[in-house]
């Protein structure tokens, strides 16, 4: 693969940002991978780890230069860092981010940019319970989606390089609009991740079952909730203030299915129930089959053998 | 290890079934495996597979002589297979069962074993999405609990034969009342399958998302949901209809803690929602500690190096 970018630089150093750090360095898609984040000690990691070529001490020294600059802070964060790089960007740079919310960001950050610049937001569907300068690797993209949502006026040819940059870090690309991404994203991420994250704090808050028994005893399905409800607070908290009208949107869904199941509870409704059941299994085979998830019973968590 | 059993009769040939059996030749716990299962395209995978030494065309064929005979038919087929095996028995033997719930399977099972048999319902907190007979595997109790819920009168050397038994294939062994095991199951298991069903129903179901879309995007937290919502439809059925209380006790709890998180949401009540966040990590961090998960990132689903 041929450099996309001479400089890019990364704005936040977490695990996106760390990712996108060893991905693009597989493949030599930069010359120059430059970094900031807000925390001394989150800095002086990324410098032992040597996740970047300079790490400097404030956002605007880190994106004099660059050609691609990637906001890569909780959501909540993007318009102070917005205003403080916006005078300290090269003309002619692309700006993008990868926030898990599109509209709140571009309302955020489009303002405090100088016209010179291309501003195309992105949100790479990929992660882990894990956070921080430390916890990147180079394949977290690989095989997994990147939406990249254009704004009004966006440069094709600067569309087209950014997406060149994602398939290189190993990524599929899509395009969508911006109310449209916050609408699917809070189906199949924010609204899973507000109840599983509802699902542990009930478990956590009864006193007849203790903390010791829902541990010992989470094999059986509230382990799978206890992954995503493990995620990081701030970028979550952030996700959830900025999708508000899309996340309650869906829990009102949500909640209306959910007293619909219970109520066929209630009253041993159980034709309700395993037809719904039986429903839901067709969407978890088109998952696996769309290379989404593996087929390994539970993961491949416990000893399993080859198959 | 010893033969614990001379005989051991499995009603009901699936995963769980399935899995004793191998887990029972791998030790070698028992002289003799029959078994039964009511679909007779079931009996003959079962068959095909060598799953058994004999597959039986009744389940009163199959308990006849057998030492250890265990129902690992859905919660709600219990009485009958109880009815239909009862006067079967051998007298001492000893009749168990690997239901989810434990007081409906007590009340179904109970009235129909003669005298001299010992009753000793157990429970194995195991399991994956995959169900049937070809779905079974030695290693899916090893570290993972069985909880034993003795009746009134329970035969203590009964109780400790069948500890063993499950400690040999692998199992933790924890004893507990049954009214207590359904509340803790309820949390630990019961609630967050309901859930889970419901997030990818309303995936599913939901017209301005199409289902492409829902499957695309599914690595950002969704994923997770389906693949418990993949188990099988008539077994889970069958374990809320006769877990009621227990469900629409916990179901109450969880959705008032929702309704408080979605208020917050609507009021902009960041700290709220940083705060219950940071708490549920903790849990996450215990389950990995007691060994109940792994801590590879993203359960070492997609290509991630060795740590």
């Amino acid at each position: 693969m041929s450099v996309l970018y001479d400089r890019v630089a990364l704005i936040g150093l977490g695990l996106i940002a760390s990712s996108m750090s060893h991905a693009m360095r597989r493949t030599g898609l930069t010359h120059e991978i430059t970094g900031y984040a807000k925390s001394a000690e989150t800095r002086q990691i990324a410098r032992d780890l040597g996740l970047c070529d300079r790490v400097c001490d404030s956002a605007a020294d880190a994106v004099a230069g660059a050609d691609l600059v990637v906001l890569c802070v909780p959501v909540g964060a993007m318009a102070a860092v917005a205003a403080e790089i916006g005078p300290a960007l090269k003309p002619g740079a692309t700006v993008s981010d990868v926030g898990s919310v599109k509209r709140a960001v571009i309302d955020a950050v489009a303002p405090h940019l100088p016209d010179n610049v291309h501003f195309i937001p992105a949100h790479p569907i990929a992660g882990t319970e894990h956070s921080g300068p430390a916890s990147g690797f180079a394949e977290l993209f690989d095989d997994r989606f990147c939406i990249i949502v254009p704004v009004e006026g966006s440069d094709q040819a600067a569309v087209d390089q950014l997406t060149t940059l994602w398939r290189g870090m190993g990524s599929e690309v899509d395009v969508m609009e911006a109310d449209h991404h916050d609408l699917v994203l809070s189906v199949t991420s924010h609204t899973p991740h507000l109840i599983a994250y509802t699902m542990v704090g009930v478990a956590d808050d009864l006193s007849r079952v203790t903390d010791s028994e829902v541990i010992k005893f989470s094999a059986a399905g509230f382990r799978d909730f206890t992954r995503i409800a493990a995620s990081d607070p701030v970028m979550w908290r952030d996700v959830f203030l900025n999708n508000k009208q899309a996340t309650l949107q869906i829990l009102g869904r949500f909640t209306e299915e959910l007293f619909a199941l219970q109520r066929a509870i209630r009253r041993d409704d159980g034709a309700h129930l395993e037809e719904y059941f039986t429903r839901t299994r067709a969407i978890r085979r088109s998952i696996i089959e769309a290379g989404q998830d593996t087929d390994a019973p539970d993961f491949g968590r416990s000893k399993v053998p080859g198959r």
